[in-house]
């Protein structure tokens, strides 16, 4: 409540009513999403998209072949699987991936066979330090098999014979990625990038497609926008550079900021990750944005970094892509294990704060803009009846960032600037700013990103 | 008396006279121009520059009529006050414009009626929350009448028939200001200006009208000057607006530095407000000025302007005007009211604190320099008689303000720029560079300004 | 030990062995040259150089004759000192120069003459703030004689007739001074320079020419070298100034970093003392070796200079060099006084910390370079053995270093930039370099100065 506070008392309730609708329906399209078993390739991954498309007319789904180099990569093997449990020596039925398929070391091989608890013990994970937590770990690039469960649950293994089934395959196939390409009056791009490769985990990932999906909705349903937006929902790390492999020159040329989305469902915190560079458009959008809506967020360090920024800000890739989060992956405890599900870490509340952070920064993007006032010196407002007429000790205050607005417009500062000048969240310079136009104090002059 | 020894321990008896000498000369002319109704058009303000110019040779008297299209604004009538009063139902004359000009709304438009209290009183002002003092206030641009009022006096009036009179006319005439241009050696300007609207009040703003009269006599009685001093005595807001509109061009390109000179006779307090840039020239020189003269001097924001800087920093306009106040318009408890007086508020003492800190800004300007060295590694001070023969642990200490002059003269930064370096105010430094030049160790070369 | 356990726990043992080793080396020079009677010219110059020079092949000794011009200065007469003594009233020999030199004011003339108590006083020197310590002062500018005693001695000198001989000759000789030139791959040089104008004292100065001699000695013993060095052994300031008269242009085209060592004996503290525009290369270098090496060392102000610094960094000189000391002349209690000794003062493992912090510095400068990536996006460590195929909740920050290190290799940055963006130890990052040139993923280029 608190950050909601901060953003903009004056409608309150009318963003109590937002966060109820927007927030619910995200969560209920994650719900949706919830069971299937996604990983970097496979059916997972169309299904999900298929889902997702049916939200989000024109999104195109892309296959790269397993085999094709994408820059010091190979795309690996697609991976399917039919069934994996465990069957232990009393014949229960246990890790079964269709129960929950975190249970299922990620990218498994195929094995069919009786081992005793000794042996099997060296393909289990569990984490001693969370013992009612199932694992997620993965194994995409060294061809291995195992099982993940709660450390509770190894504790209880008898000794004796246990049948293991993984019915799974490795073969030449492809990876899989949906692009969705929403034209705006300039060629000049916002690039905005979330996964669809993590199974059934809720901050870190469901949140990021799903909070992605209905940000394009809302651009979809834009009257007009003055930027292209490029949105993509791929794989971590291989899916990242596999998009780069094929579009690298593209975006250097005309991305002027963007967003990786993801880790944007619990309503515990607000994060920013910089770009490498730390100083790019990206940048000052997720500190205005944050700073006015959330002003508790937390900022982290490049070090700290973890996601697909790593591909974004490479070397002589540099693309202006900073990360807005609640709680970051890696800083919250049920970070990559069964926890992080959609009942206890991620809701409505939480989304709806993903959301609407980088609704806010993408409206920046459109609205920016270089003010310049018409007039030498400072307007007469009163004849314009936007003043007092009488001078009192409080006339000037009453108006000041109206004032404030008009000093610092002179063509050569952007309205972001202005905004962080006169210590306010631009958006309610919007109205002003509209006011002094029709009042022909001020017009407006380019585009707001063009001093970056 | 903690600024003043801050300011110069080693003569400050001479400076203690020096108080008693300056101070006291400009609370008397302030004294003498105290009962002058002056308002931002009218023969108040004829009469306070004929004062004026009595100290001042050379000082023009300039008019603008009313009507004149002032950049975004019109000259409004001329306004002349002859009597205005109030007699209550028991007979008793109040709110008489001659006991205080501060009773009457100014720019009252004439009235001679009967009203009952209630009808009166849509037309008093008081403060509720200061019940012994007047207030001062204005209608400038729309036609109205008005009479101000102590809380106290207004919580004493009896229901009946009220008799009221205000003897005024709005009429075409036009607006006065006064100039005054001292030429030097350079066609680069020094600008100063203050204002002479306000009726009777002392810190905001006799002081400044006196003060910079004070300051210019000091300028024409000065040898030689290296700049153009422009000094102007105007009406608030609308005098500065005309003045721009007849002067922007010349100015823009002849300004190095300036100061908007008000609210200096009170001594509570020191304090700055930056110019919209907040790096010009004008700002480090107040920024050092006040650092050692005044070290606990209250530093502004721009956000927190209200008087002619909003015209001078005003977008397409930026000259480098910048102010040193004591006490800052607003931020006082007897601001615009009656209680802002000669005696309890403005004191010789303090009017002498806001004379002399602009005094030391104009005294940097004309002695700012470039010094530069003229030996290539340390100079030999000891065969010059500067330096101890005998080669102690402390030798060095004794002569080091010199060797840190010597040590940052190589042409490249300004004398203000190196007393900044070497943590000492540059009135130090003066006898020292002189010293250094006579002995050939540093010559000096161009403008001190010329880095801005 | 708290110092060393900052620099490198790995190897602390190696370390301890090292601190042994050197420091005592360095500790053994220092005690030959002890008890050498030096000043800013004479034999006792020469004879140190001879000793140095026995250490370091190549170092030669040049002359520069009493009264040639140099710069501002001129070469005084060189002093020559055979006996010097005061023999009291009772016929006790006291201030017997061949018992301690500091007891003869430096270049004091010849006398030889009897004098009552109260005649003698005006030529003696001492200490009532440090009664045990015999003062270090010398008059090399104007002709004087005086000795220096203790405060408790002179506490005890009785009334009385007083015989004082000082068998000195002042003479037209020269100035003398070492220089050693270490070519390297490279033209561009980096310059060190140290005093031997000090007579019996430790950290001021013995230490200076000892630890600069086993760098010498280090750097000699180089397989190959990417720079030039050159290292002088000169008296203070006037040696200074005779040098840069007769190379600044050498100097200024070529020098790209260097230090000049002196207090580096003594085990207390660290210290910097940065070049006069406070962020050239050698800045960059001491900061980051003191920050990572003794992370609580002391920073000093420019404004606290008084060794050679003075003549390196004044205006039209302005080499780069800035100084690491462990405790600054003029900080420490017994500084230029007979307290200052390799006992109490001076130690092994304080002369081993300025010499490794100085050879840190060293090291940087030769391996320095501008690391640029091979791959776009982030190479696939795992096919190359150099990251876990198993991803788990830790996998990243195991390799945390090497990531932040490809990830800023854009060929734009220094290796010395990257370490402080990785709030890492250079020394650190030169293994994990080496692999990822061996392994393809980084190449370098150009050398790591050529930025400043």
């Amino acid at each position: 409540m608190k950050d909601i506070t901060a953003y903009w008392v004056e409608d309150f309730y009318w963003k109590i009513l937002r966060v109820k609708m927007i927030g619910n329906d995200i969560h209920n399209l994650a719900t949706a999403l919830w069971p299937i078993a996604r990983s970097i390739t496979g059916d997972g991954v169309r299904q999900t998209l298929d889902i997702i498309g049916s939200h989000l007319p024109g999104l195109r789904m892309y296959e790269v072949p397993s085999g094709t180099k994408v820059c010091d990569w190979i795309v690996p093997k697609e991976w399917t699987v039919r069934n994996a449990w465990i069957i232990t020596p009393s014949g229960e039925k246990i890790c079964d991936f269709h129960v929950n398929n975190l249970h299922l070391l990620g990218y498994s091989s195929p094995v069919n066979k009786k081992l005793t608890l000794s042996e099997l013990n060296n393909h289990l994970f569990s984490l001693p330090e969370q013992p009612n937590a199932i694992p997620y770990i993965t194994s995409y690039y060294k061809e291995r098999w195992g099982f993940c469960l709660t450390h509770e649950q190894r504790g209880c293994l008898e000794e004796g014979e246990y049948q293991v089934l993984i019915d799974s395959d490795l073969f030449d196939g492809s990876l899989t990625y949906g692009e969705l390409i929403l034209k705006g009056e300039s060629t000049k791009e916002v690039f905005i990038s979330t996964y669809v490769c993590h199974p059934s985990m809720a901050n870190n990932e469901l949140s990021g497609p799903c909070v992605t999906t209905f940000l394009a909705k809302w651009l979809i349903e834009m009257p007009s926008r003055k930027y292209t937006y490029r949105i993509i929902f791929i794989p971590e790390t291989i899916g990242a550079i596999a998009y780069l492999a094929a579009n690298l020159q593209h975006l250097k040329t005309n991305v002027i900021a963007g967003f990786n989305v993801g880790c944007v469902g619990d309503n515990r915190n607000y994060s920013y990750l910089p770009t490498k560079k730390g100083n790019t458009y990206s940048d000052l959008l997720a500190q205005h944005v944050l700073k006015n809506f959330a002003p508790s967020f937390k900022s982290y360090e490049w070090t700290t970094r973890g996601g697909n920024e790593r591909q974004y800000c490479a070397p002589h890739v540099d693309l202006p892509i900073a990360s807005m989060m609640r709680s970051k992956y890696a800083e919250y405890p049920e970070y990559h294990t069964s926890l992080d599900d959609l009942v206890r870490v991620v809701t409505p509340d939480g989304l709806w704060g993903g959301y609407e952070m980088h609704r806010l920064a993408i409206e920046i993007i459109e609205k920016n803009c270089f003010p310049s006032s018409l007039v030498i010196g400072e307007p007469q407002l009163g004849k314009r009846g936007l003043y007092p007429t009488l001078s009192t000790k409080k006339s000037h205050q009453e108006v000041s960032l109206m004032l404030d607005l008009i000093s610092w417009s002179d063509g050569s500062k952007s309205l972001l600037e202005i905004a962080n000048l006169c210590n306010s969240p631009i958006w309610k310079l919007y109205p002003i700013l509209e006011k002094l136009i029709k009042h022909k104090i001020l017009e407006i002059d380019g585009a707001g990103y063009s001093s970056f």
